[in-house]
């Protein structure tokens, strides 16, 4: 029987001496605890989302210098982490040190090396290079690796004899992808299922997103129950970005017995050591402690854990918010809320002759219940001053005259630029964004103006997910800290008369369809185009394609209303909105196809096939 | 005697349709002109820098059927493309289907296989994962595609024999990066030279930097004298982007003779189809008007290009520029000039207290050489009163009270997002960012205030760049469009009395030296950190590695001194600036190391190494 110890720590992307620190102390405690084998998890001491941080040999030398470093403290046990090796003797294909993404074991003070090999370290099989991965651009694959030495992935790979007290553990180590392996055309767990493994151990460094996990507990219940050889698995906590895109790491440790069922899990977020153990002989991996398998809604926790970790990040603990009265703006109020101290906020309206009272008095109601500061900053007068002073200035053959439409997008960046920025540097913090993914896809914002900010903790959420996650947060609170009133006022951004609540005007999204026909523009594994929908349209099976309850033909009577409304947003979203989203705030990533680093996108022009315009023709009935 | 044509078309990204409709025209050119061959770059469909399109089905099937319509359109000729190749009966690693990054060729309408396959086109081989490049993101490279078929890329690069009237042309065709084989375990080029191939033919799809060029003649001079074979080499014209970075590419078509000197060259951004004979028994390839070399400086053609490119690619004829009367606005003022007529400007000065009488008349001086509208909007006032309505807001414990600091960068906001935006709505254009890299890699600059705009044209270029940029344009322009003033006064932002350049007061850089420390946290291929710059400070060879021609001795007297500015700008350059980087305009690419896609980069906190850490102490005496 081994006892083994998972530490699902909390890595600090960048900071090695930092994350050594933690691993130290887990190191200790483990000891203490009489664990004979600690696992932590991959890249544990750089951090996985570094970007090009892997240019810098500084950083390279470092990060071996505290492999060393593990590999010292590993007295009297043993240790498995992933980290990055380096061999300084040959060169990747961009002509930089070769790296390699990797997994290190010690014992007793000493390196091993993977049973046959006399390399101190395995090789990580599968490199992920789509969604915001980039492993490819960094690291060499033990493909190439065999590929360059003449041998083949099969004699290369090799599990680990992991000493654990009396007894040894067989144990076929394998880091993050290599388990995910249905797409590639060599699995790594299938080979080392061969070579008398008794026990997987998975290090990731996986970013979370939303059914991601139970995706992972239906892929290795699939094929463990095949090899029939249990798994633990040990990920990353804690938050890394792209830049543009943040990602939580959910440190979600999970045990699967041999039939590929999931038996154990971590909290979600959670922090310190959890303890199994393991015999060799009946392969049986169990908890000591009770750790049932987690079945909660992961979106609040998820977004929470985020914020705090963003704010930590940057030293900062204050955050002004304009609230508008409508949904959005309130959701990332009680957000924040949720994970600072009330006086930490300052909640911002700033009204022109176009709010209404409705949404100027449910502003007010939300900070008393939140119990937050507030303030009142009407910017009317500033946007008349403004625009007496520009209307009418000479410009070369024209003069300067601001439409209605130019005055809206003004109030929204008087909002942000001028009366946020400023005050949340004198309150010594940070202003949000409010913004959701259906106006992001569309570009409905207005850069320097709503859609300015230091974070957009909700832009990853469709709008059907900003009131879910609205009723989450009362739900957490415990009472209605967010007024009903604010779920059921019409979507609206009271910048003109022509978006006048009172009278029943407001946003020109339909988002009962829109966001379903959005996500299909970005979500799928298979990305839709106009050319998709436009069929799917014809053949009257749109609805069940983009899952939408509302009917297609209930929205839009007619197929040329139908057309005209999906090349409206078309062209919005591959078009102006790229442009917006390229100087947007970064976000939180919680779906599968977060904007940013995840979906790479270039300025061009909308473009539509000669099918779909085929399509268009017979529909409409002309050209 | 062959006769070749090379058609460096302006590849339109994502817009199949349109580059066809130019593809078109240069085959029927071709065909006028009695061409044998004609030779298309790399991805002369698609465009090469597209982002995830690569993920929607429609625009792959859409890619396949315009590769048939070169095909039929090949009656009479040979053509040669680069263009996706779609195999849908297999799936890339990320589970979507299987793309080549491919070159076809079709004669009398028909498809033509590489000699001795049954696969209608060749497959790159090098796929480039560095810098801006993600080509294994989308494609599977021929190692691969030779690994999974069980035979070897020896087996499977073969050359395409070519028909050309009566003779055939027996060609090793490689795909832009095939030609850079420096740093990869292959040589597709030396494979190719065993299998009787008397000429290469290499369609590339590359983006232009200053002296990559140079870098290409130097190489392929290497590799061509090796091997004896002469090589055609055509690549793609226009503006390309992958969202914060553009890049120019140049479609310099270049003829090298079987000693690899460069015998030929199209000039830079030069539009239509060049002509070459080549004699297959003695491997002479000739143009067949004078195309001497280019020899020029390639800085300015390539900005004009790119801002050209970059306006008609967004639509729009009309630009306001904030202009301070420095020099890096001047210069962007200039720029535009040198592509727009003076009235599609509008030069806008909008001076605080703090702007000195000198600068304000420089300004105006600007606009009147340049001939072009010119505006005063003096915002002092709408800061003061701003200032006066928030300052004592109550905010919970605290009151609003705004700081020195933060008024300077409430002027920078007002200007971009108050004026020079609502100005360019209504003058129906862009406003641009006039940013330097200098800035950048420090964000020396306020986010919404003058790192705002659509589009940042100079914001590659350090700050001893701007100033040759402007010679370059006054050289240009055969006049003193930008007034010697600009370039002599000292460099200022002018938003404080700090900053007053009447009492020798101006930016906290020294150009001089901080243009060349910062340059190397950036540039080199292994870049420079800290710990690199203390340890050649400590040996003494600093300026030497920076190569910069102040003695860092003059500039800092002691050792603290140096090491307090050091960590100074690294710490904003890995910290804060990130997060402005985020939130800045697309640039235009100019250097080996651009920001944004080129430099990938995560929001970390700034780290120094432990050898770092030593030396500092060493240096200071202290701990």
């Amino acid at each position: 029987m081994i006892k083994i110890a998972t530490a699902q720590i909390d890595v600090i992307p960048g900071n090695i001496r930092e994350n050594w620190k933690q691993i130290e102390q887990e190191i200790q405690a483990a000891k203490e605890q009489k664990a004979r084998i600690l696992l932590l998890p991959e890249m544990c001491l750089t951090g996985y989302l570094i970007g090009d941080l892997w240019d810098q040999n500084a950083f390279l030398r470092e990060c071996e210098s505290y492999n060393r470093k593990i590999a010292a403290a590993s007295r009297g046990m043993t240790i498995l982490w992933g980290s990055c090796a380096v061999d300084w003797s040959k060169t990747n294909d961009d002509g930089r040190p070769r790296k390699y993404n990797a997994a290190f074991a010690a014992s007793d003070g000493k390196f091993l090396c993977p049973s046959g090999t006399d390399r101190p370290y395995t090789i990580k099989t599968l490199l992920p290079d789509y969604r915001c991965f980039d492993d490819r651009r960094y690291f060499t694959s033990l493909i190439q690796y065999a590929a360059e030495k003449g041998t083949s992935p099969e004699q290369e790979i090799s599990p680990f004899l992991l000493p654990a007290g009396k007894e040894t553990l067989c144990a076929g180590v394998l880091l993050c992808e290599d388990s995910w392996d249905e797409n590639y055309s060599l699995s790594p767990m299938s080979i080392l299922a061969e070579k008398q493994v008794s026990l997987f151990l998975n290090l990731s460094a996986s970013p979370f997103t939303l059914g991601k996990n139970e995706k992972r507990h239906r892929m290795l219940g699939a094929s463990l129950s095949k090899l029939h050889i249990p798994m633990l698995y040990v990920n990353q906590r804690g938050l890394q970005n792209n830049g543009k895109t943040c990602y939580t790491f959910d440190g979600m440790t999970a045990a699967y017995d041999e039939e590929g069922t999931l038996r154990a899990e971590a909290q979600p977020f959670h922090e310190g050591l959890s303890f199994f153990t393991f015999d060799p002989e009946s392969r049986k991996l169990e908890s000591l402690a009770p750790m049932p398998p987690y079945t909660g809604n992961m979106l609040l926790p998820a977004l929470q854990y985020g914020v705090r970790k963003f704010l930590s990040s940057i030293h900062t603990d204050k955050v002004v918010i304009g609230v508008s009265g409508g949904i959005d703006s309130a959701v990332n109020a009680a957000l924040y809320r949720s994970v600072l101290p009330p006086e930490n906020l300052l909640l911002v309206n700033t009204p022109t002759r176009f709010n209404s009272e409705m949404t100027k008095t449910l502003a007010r109601d939300l900070a008393d219940r939140l119990g937050t500061p507030y303030v009142t900053v009407p910017i009317g007068s500033f946007i008349d001053e403004t625009a007496s002073v520009l209307e009418g200035l000479p410009a070369g053959r024209s003069t300067i005259h601001l439409t209605g439409f130019m005055k809206e997008n003004m109030q929204a960046r008087d909002r942000s630029s001028r009366i946020l920025a400023a005050l949340s540097s004198a309150f010594g913090g940070i202003f949000t964004c409010n913004a959701n993914k259906t106006e992001m896809t569309v570009g409905y914002s207005t850069l320097y103006g709503d859609l300015a900010g230091a974070l957009a903790a909700t832009a990853d959420l469709w709008k059907y997910q900003v009131y879910e996650l609205g009723r989450l947060l009362n739900d957490y609170f415990g009472k209605e800290m967010i007024p009903e009133g604010i779920f059921t006022v019409k979507p609206s951004a009271e910048l003109s008369e022509n978006q006048d609540i009172t009278k029943g005007l407001g946003d020109p999204l339909i988002y009962e369809y829109h966001d379903y026909l959005l996500k299909s523009f970005v979500e799928p594994w298979q990305r839709l185009t106009p050319e998709d929908i436009l069929s799917f349209y014809a053949e009257g099976t749109l609805e069940e394609h983009l899952g939408c309850r509302v009917k297609v033909k209930d929205v839009f009577p007619t197929a040329s209303d139908f057309i005209g409304d999906l090349e409206r947003w078309w062209n919005l979203f591959a078009g102006f909105a790229v442009a917006k989203r390229i100087q947007s705030p970064p976000l939180i990533a919680v779906s599968r196809r977060p904007f940013g680093y995840d979906l790479r996108e270039s300025q061009v022009s909308p473009y539509y096939t000669d099918r779909y315009r085929e399509l268009k023709k017979q529909l409409c009935g002309r050209s």
